[in-house]
């Protein structure tokens, strides 16, 4: 069965697509794709996702060039969570300029650490507004 | 501040959790959480979700046994993303057997594989009902 017809959205016709580096494992950011999101991705193996702030399809590294090249593409057991496997251009995934969006980490107390990583570029430069 | 301040839940009180191999890299499965489960897991150190089929709180590996041992947690940049790094106990953390709840990979012309795993253990066996 093809990945379009197995795949179950939310009411709002989305699905969590987790991005993971191919080489290293590293998990570098969750967002949502709808059904041409996910089409996209399959067909042109560069993530593409659905703007939930936005309202608008969102080819990752449209504007800042940090593109997600598309390795392999899984789904879960009940067919609801994407996985991609990708190699990240430009190494950082998030747009604060880290690497990867899970930079802060939880302390034992529960406490939000601030920072845990370097960001690799300056959000100001890439994303002129 | 503190994580159960800083997390974005849905209007449904949820926020997605993945859960990846503490050792390996290998995502493992993801899950929902409401503000108990998390409270719950960071003071428990044991994954704890909240079961959207069952309306109620899952502490993971309660009937199976197959708990998860909380090593780290990290929240997203928008801090509506958990990611927790943890030990599969029993080493199968998906409800079918597999090691990963993404064991079904897409090829290229969009089918998906039907398995590319093999399970841990025996459904029927570890879920009697």
């Amino acid at each position: 069965m093809k990945i379009l017809d197995t795949a179950k959205f939310t009411e709002d016709g989305l699905i969590p697509a987790i991005a993971q580096d191919a080489a290293t494992g590293e998990i570098l950011m969750m967002a949502w794709m709808n059904r041409e999101a996910l089409r996209m991705t399959v067909e042109t193996k560069r993530a593409t996702y659905w703007s939930r702030s936005r309202s608008k399809l969102w080819i990752k590294g449209e504007e800042s060039g940090n593109i997600q090249e598309v390795h392999s593409i899984s789904i879960d057991c009940d067919a609801d969570v994407i996985l991609l496997k990708i190699r990240q251009v430009g190494d950082a995934a998030c747009h604060t300029g880290h690497r990867s969006c899970f930079y802060r980490e939880v302390e034992n107390n529960g406490e939000v650490l601030r920072e845990n990583s370097v960001p690799l570029f300056d959000p100001k430069q890439v994303y002129k507004k």
